[in-house]
């Protein structure tokens, strides 16, 4: 199984559909092209939430602001799931999700001379997964050496890391940061749900204070009326700023990179 | 075949297509995940006109204002065809349509401690699917037996039913109501075609008050001049008030739930 | 296999898909539903990028103002490949990439009596793609048959024709025009990256004057800062008028059909 994932919305997802099919009878699974638009940090934050959903495959997926700059190229093993795609760390927090215990590993190959300087999902990206799907099953022997096979590619420890940023976690609280918001609106910040003294539903506190305001903390949309405001925890783990049946983002006026404080002491 | 829809716009459904992907090697087809966001009626005119295209399936169609609530979650044998999501009543309709002259039967589970409580389009509905699917052939004995093997389901019929509003049609017109509008901004109403005195196209009326106003009833776009505003019976048999090639919900002032009252007779 | 391409939007494409997997088994790819509405040689633009991607396969193209009208059905055989669709031309251009150095055949028919006279994607193009592909693989003696079987199929010389205009082209520049504006707000033109002196990254100009002002002409986005307009040759071959991380069609003012002059001799 190969799977997609890109910012390129529609119909350029359709040229890499086609070069696939090109090279290999795999079975392909879009996951989503409407990836946040050249933020490599929204895309390494959906892919962490959806790709650990998977049976285990190769993962093409490419958001990429710098594609036609000198960037790499990299293949990641992370267990028995590949990632092909830019080498800006946008496949990393993924990877450490799908690997498990294991340390990922990161194979770098230079992208010489493509047919285009703009769209490496089709050049470079599709290609590479096809030919790395066509290997050894991934995480044996036969597939190091089909790696291998990719031009110049050769494990490096020197490749673009990302890690997505940490709460600071007080007794009484949490300042952390949007991550994404979601189509719905809801803003998805970095604050674990196990942060909270106990959960919404299980005699966790019954409100919260998100930068100053009382806010309900309950544990689905319906615990408020519609077009009200809640935190909840969402199905990624996080804490979220949401409206039942409206939009978080504009209720709470917070766009993804915003700070956001989080309260759950007496003291407010 | 399993096929999937639902409301959730991006990147969500792909968390499904994992857990599907890791549970069988059914083919999964996407309907859509554009369904009107929240709005269970226009779930089901969509479901209703689509799902009966396809052959012998399980679908599984997650539409749910009530997630996280104590709603619970049903399966719905109709014809050969299994439906699972929500007890909503957004799967009544297109079941009703699906099993032809004999009455959909509806299996009913309660949601016990899902992962989320937020996210049960991959916490419930789809291991459902997987289930039904992976179970005998839908309308068999043995497919009975395997709804049986989900934790606690057993036939109901006590479920939550749904009915698409009726329209009230008087011999010279029908007072009726906006059920959808779609992606054209055609606004798709409750009034069957046949309520007209003849087709378009044979020798019905050439035109057609709505509220109050007359427009020219057409048998497609072309029939009037590209910005022009027409009433025509759309590929779904309802009338629905259009532009050609503009939006019609916008010329016409009307938004699903807006009534509307069609009149073809002489005096207007 | 069988591709899909519409302006369709959603949901109405499932009820494509739906038609197709009642009459066959074979692999079902989306290209895109979201072609420029109603716009026959945007569409074609399309096409004719994303196609030639593809394996042999039968190509269901459907952007279809003219629906309900007495407008003709065709299908085009390109090479290994065949193309479904409208009598509007939209099919050409992409046929005439597919098929290489010989001329695209035209088949065409006429629809008698569909279900609907809004919908042929459902009533006619994709059941006439399911039996196209039911039969023999095209470009053989036993394809020919089978596209006569389809009621009322024979070649013709009398089809709807479609070429994309041509630019002028001088020495110093050339009078040309945009043809589709993508996701990005990129707005790409009919002037062929060729006809510069020389590739960007080749020793070629380094800026260019579009309708008279001067712009950066680089070999990738990253070649300018972010929100910085720029020109570059674009994955199709074009000149395309673009914003680093913003919308070229905003900065530049340009949409669908608007001339655009490019000069990149020294006297701008």
């Amino acid at each position: 199984m190969i799977t997609l994932a890109s910012d390129f919305g529609s119909p350029y997802p359709a040229a890499m559909r086609g070069v696939l099919a090109r090279r290999t009878d795999a079975r392909v699974v879009d996951v989503t092209h409407d990836l946040p638009r050249q933020d490599v940090r929204g895309a390494a934050f959906w892919l962490r939430f959806v790709l650990p959903e998977f049976p285990p495959a190769v993962h093409c997926a490419v958001v990429d602001p710098g594609v036609g700059t000198d960037r790499d190229a990299v293949v990641v093993r992370a267990g028995d799931h590949l990632l092909v795609g830019p080498d800006n760390g946008s496949l990393l927090p993924p990877a450490r999700a799908l690997a498990g215990d294991d340390d990922p590993e990161v194979f770098e190959w230079r992208v010489e001379d493509p047919a285009s300087s703009t769209f490496h999902g089709r050049d470079v990206f599709a290609p590479a997964a096809a030919a790395v799907h066509e290997g050894a099953p991934p995480g044996t022997a036969e597939s190091a050496e089909n790696l291998l096979a990719l031009d110049q590619v050769a494990r490096t420890d020197e490749f673009v890391d990302l890690t997505l940023p940490e709460p600071t976690v007080r007794e009484s609280g949490a300042d952390g940061e949007v991550l994404v918001v979601d189509d719905f609106g809801n803003a998805i910040t970095n604050v674990p749900g196990t942060t909270l003294p106990a959960p919404p539903d299980e005699g966790g506190p019954g409100s919260i204070t998100v930068d100053g305001e009382r806010v309900p903390l309950v544990s689905t949309f319906a615990g408020v009326d519609p077009g009200e405001r809640l935190v909840t925890v969402g199905s990624h783990g996080y804490l979220e700023c949401d409206v039942n049946r409206g939009r978080g983002d504009e209720a709470f006026d917070l766009e993804p990179g915003a700070s956001v404080t989080f309260r759950w002491g007496t003291s407010g």
